[in-house]
């Protein structure tokens, strides 16, 4: 499959990180669409030009065009890039699904979520391949790595991965984006870089769970280095290449969400680690925290494979079985020394 | 070979990390004593039990014992423990390895010292076997990992690695650390896991940089993670396992240098990233920055095995050949779009 220079595109989701990811094609000069169902914020996107609960301050392109209208979102774009939490891909997926038959269009399909389906397990592209017909999709990529949507709104250099197992399909999504401060590197591992994208946020939740309970500095790189580990195992076991662990959509991805005060998960983490309840942490947030789900569903993985994974273990002992966190996370960093 | 408990361990170099580590010992039990050249330290250590030089603040063990006669340090210990800076370790191995001839003594010698010789790119324990006569010495094993000697000071939970060829030894040095706070792993490839202590100086330069520079999260994690990638390759080419990067010595110290403000590589860069002059960076400092000479070594195995270190080749043009650091780094952040 070659395509030919993208000029249309449609983002599905209007969130910090959708709503960024469309800035930046604008920029690149695409003709852009942004989908949410929020009327609201179709007019504030469009009449302001911000989207003030997710990035205060921004200012986005005025070229930006958005709408509450699915099918005038997705009809005649060459690329539909979905960007919406990992609970609505299927719904999404499907709706676009039935828009595409009926248009007989194929476009390019793209996602930056990073989950995994509760109760199935399965990964986004997964998901997506299941509801949009392949004869309505000319490629899935998945675009992850390290990248906090307020420093790209600045234009800080930020260096992610697109990756696809048809390398025409992720070399599109490369050429699309790249520019002086977005750069993308294409991977042809995709289940790698879908896990490694869902399970380091697992990891954040225990890195911002030290912090809230006063941990420094060579515990949390001590947790991150053996979270990677963990996730490296299950990754691998689910038919991932190792070496994407250690790649921008792997340590990359965990570096960031474990370090940087952006980080969702992270602050979560923080906030559980600080003794606050976990459905308060949910209402304070004010917004979706993967890494909750996420968890349920690598302890479940696990659990079936007969993986060894501490930490995600203890987060779970934690978040649904109702273990004390100083506990849990005490017994976790004195386990028995062993090798490596 | 196997070892009785450890019951008394000398302790060469009274630097941040070797006093605390000294103190560590005490802590288990252990009886040691701990050298330094200075006379006044010895003093000091002896009498207030503090460091202020090095860990201001810090009360030490009244149990340790500091000298500054090394054959006094060394002699009736089963472990001797050299915490001096690289460019230390042959003349301080030659003038113990003496000292042992003359007593007739054998114990296992351990190192937590990180970085390259100048000129011959060998590695710690390369130079104490030329320097210590294997008669005099009943092993070698490196200690390292994601350790601030101000956090295991404070008794912060830290895990790091004992790597030796010799499993017993590595052991016997796991079990002479081991307590709640300090938790030790065995490895035994310490090729791997001397060249990451060393490598990760490298990048934790790179990454202050970026910081100095205005670069945000994404920037730093991104360089991270490629440099990673960069440490491995020289890292493989020299013998050391692919997994020993992604342990506690390599990608774990990697966290911890390039991401906390107690490192001093990392606030070099910092500082050279600000636009500081080298030589002024190196005053500020008041203590060995290790990447800079590392870094030096590292760029010269790189040219002869013709291995691509982008981000290695960057700082040194930066550090030794008058290159503009501002350029230096954009170049780097700039490289064409590629596969992972």
């Amino acid at each position: 499959m070659t395509f030919l220079k993208i000029s249309k595109a449609a983002v599905i989701g209007a969130g910090s990180w959708g709503s960024v990811l469309a800035n930046v094609l604008v920029k690149n000069g695409l003709d852009i669409k942004i989908w949410t169902r929020e009327s609201k914020q179709v007019t504030e996107l469009n009449e302001q030009h911000t989207n003030h609960h997710y990035l205060p301050g921004l200012k986005y392109d005025e070229r930006l065009v958005a709408t509450d209208d699915l099918a005038a979102a997705v009809n005649g774009r060459q690329v539909i890039l979905l960007v919406v939490p990992t609970v609505a891909i299927r719904s999404v997926s499907q709706k676009i699904g039935k828009i595409l038959q009926t248009s007989n269009e194929r476009p390019l399909i793209v996602h930056a979520s990073k989950g995994l389906e509760l109760g199935t397990h399965k990964r986004i592209s997964e998901i997506i391949a299941e509801e949009i017909p392949e004869a309505n999709r000319a490629g899935i990529v998945a675009l992850s790595g390290p990248s906090h949507a307020e420093e790209v709104a600045r234009q800080d250099i930020t260096l992610i991965t697109a990756a696809s197992a048809d390398v025409a399909a992720a070399k599109t999504v490369q050429k699309m984006f790249m520019n002086d401060f977005f750069r993308i590197y294409t991977n042809q591992d995709i289940i790698g870089v879908e896990l490694g994208a869902a399970f380091k946020n697992i990891i954040a939740l225990g890195a911002g769970a030290l912090n809230g309970l006063g941990y420094g500095d060579d515990a949390k790189a001590a947790l991150m280095t053996r979270g990677l580990a963990e996730i490296s195992r299950l990754g691998v076991a689910m038919g991932a290449k190792p070496q994407t662990f250690i790649g921008l959509s792997g340590v990359g991805d965990l570096i960031v969400t474990c370090t940087s005060v952006h980080s969702r998960n992270w602050r979560a983490g923080n906030q559980l680690g600080q003794g606050v309840p976990l459905a308060d942490v949910i209402k304070n947030m004010g917004m979706v925290i993967e890494g909750i789900t996420t968890n349920k569903a690598a302890y479940e993985l696990a659990q079936q494979r007969q993986i060894e994974m501490p930490i995600t273990q203890a987060i779970y002992q934690v978040l649904y079985q109702g273990c004390d966190i100083k506990q849990a996370i005490a017994n976790l960093m004195q386990r028995e020394g062993r090798s490596e």
